[in-house]
């Protein structure tokens, strides 16, 4: 029996484990990390991975800091900030290892209660998505769901359950999911290494995708709803994700299929108007001439490797959030319904 | 200084020379291949593809069954049904081998001298479809041209020149070509593998994408044209091609980019009247859970993998043959536009 869910990271007797997600699938490694020196290593070759996945990271990080070096001195400040510049560009590491670094002052439990803490807002963060996408999904679709996704938005990319992913969890444990169709998501192929592993861990039904068949398989009559993560939602509601998300909302559009992006409240950026504001990432050709160390391109080819796209918010039905769900396609915007408080 | 232009394969000195696409990129192999097993093991194991390849393979492997066997006999039978059913879906190859194979009782000279002209035919094809497409695409775009492109439609794909990519080759040499945009057409990768190489053969600038920014990079106008082959066009104008062919059409139209279809007159198929019509091959899971020996999805996952997509009529704007353009973009028609006859 397939666990019901699990987590990618924790704080398991004074030290962290984590599931090393540069070697999956081929292997299932849990590394137990107790040194900063360690985890700033894990973070840096993408063993832990995900905005809120690296918060927790790095909030479990300064324990382990604080367990050795104590509550203050140059080893400590030298350690959280190792920690908090580990991957430069992931604000929300940056930002849980200061909330975390705050709290020095009160002592090793007190650093520990904290990162616990933070913890456990993820997972509930997941779960409010989890469900309000489900409850979504199962009002706009009759009977069992199809759901094509992309990229990797589950677990992995999170501490447990995820956030698109999430919905489609939800889905199979209300029993009301047919399939997931995740597509692969070149060049890193997080959907056809991580979410396939992933959707194995937990028994949901599956089929996988090259990239350029889903919106085709939208088109068929094959699928039900799409739904995406987001790197960063602006102002209007145009939303940047992974490389492919785009397409697929293209699919959605011309198959009349719902194309729901799900994603924590901390991802909505109300200082970018729009998504044209939005600058994408050219990651260089290397990863597109082949796959890990098997080489698919001629030496020497020049790409263009855009990390991210940009979907217009008229190309979105709804929005999901751990506290609101906005429906686009009604006319609601992100300033016309407000975030819940609880 | 690279050459202008080069041949996939030919008949030098009594037998076949071949370029192994097996191999490509990582090495250039010419085969040479002086019986009929060797043609018949060669069709099998791709090491040469696409319709006009694969005719023109068939019509000299019956001068090699000739050379071999004579102009009677069970064993020169024997070989010649080897040869039109190596393929069994090759409509093409069928059709050149009985083509060639009628000339037998003429002796051999008659045998070679009709496939060399089956080479010619399609080498003229070739030639008029790159022009007529360049014309085409020079009528509609400004300036130097940014041509995105799928799958392998060049000279790997036929004798010399290609389909779509003769379009691209032929803009190349009048110096309207600023880059061509292939994308890498998971799973086989004929775009990284075979195109990138062509591409570099004949000097023409290129950046390789992965197949799901295609779309994006359209929507952010990076491109100018899409050009893509066709494996069968409906009566309607609805064609099937490599997957990820609909993707590029949709974000074309949603670019307001034009999508020109270019395939030779014989890929017009009167008797199916829509793309509805047409039936999807599914090759099975090997092929999208890994690329060649490496593996990227765990073992054993399930996959979707249509070889085909079918564009609408309504997405693409013209329809480049041989010996006619139909602008669909206008209102013209299969029917309402008659072949050429030359």
């Amino acid at each position: 029996m397939a666990p019901s869910s699990f987590r990618s990271l924790d704080w398991v007797d004074g030290a962290v484990e984590l599931i090393d997600q540069t070697v999956l699938p081929q292997q299932v490694k849990i590394s137990r990390i107790d040194t900063v020196d360690d985890m700033v290593a894990a973070i840096k070759r993408l063993s832990v991975r995900g905005a809120p996945g690296l918060g927790v990271a790095g909030a479990f990080g300064v324990a382990l800091a604080v367990k050795a070096f104590g509550t203050h001195g140059p080893d400590l400040r030298a350690a959280v900030q190792a920690l908090r510049t580990a991957r430069p560009t992931a604000v929300n590491l940056a930002r849980m290892v200061d909330r975390t670094a705050a709290r020095v002052d009160h002592g090793f439990d007190a650093v520990v209660a904290e990162a616990l803490a933070i913890r456990d807002e993820e997972i509930t963060a997941s779960t409010a998505m989890g469900v309000r996408g489900a409850d979504l999904v199962e009002s706009l679709v009759k009977g069992p769901v199809r759901a094509m996704t992309v990229c990797n938005t589950g677990t992995l990319a999170t501490v447990e359950r995820g956030t698109a992913l999430a919905v489609i969890h939800e889905l199979f444990e209300r029993g009301r999911l047919a399939e997931a169709l995740p597509i692969e998501t070149r060049p890193l192929l997080q959907g056809a290494r991580l979410t396939a592993w992933e959707l194995q861990q937990i028994g949901a039904p599956f089929r996988l995708l090259v990239d350029s068949a889903g919106p085709f398989v939208l088109a068929r009559g094959l699928a039900d709803v799409v739904l995406a993560g987001a790197d960063r939602i602006a102002a209007n509601g145009d939303t940047a994700n992974k490389i492919g998300t785009f397409s697929l909302a293209l699919g959605a559009a011309h198959a009349g299929v719902p194309m729901i992006v799900v994603a924590p409240e901390s991802t909505v950026d109300p200082s970018t108007p729009t998504g044209d504001a939005i600058e994408i990432e050219d990651r260089g050709p290397a990863e597109v001439g082949g796959f890990g160390s098997a080489r698919t391109a001629p030496p020497g080819v020049e790409a263009m490797n855009p990390a991210f796209d940009v979907t217009p918010a008229n190309l979105i039905s709804a929005i999901v959030t751990d506290r609101r769900v906005i429906r686009l396609d009604q006319g609601e915007t992100l300033s016309s319904v407000s975030p819940e408080t609880n």
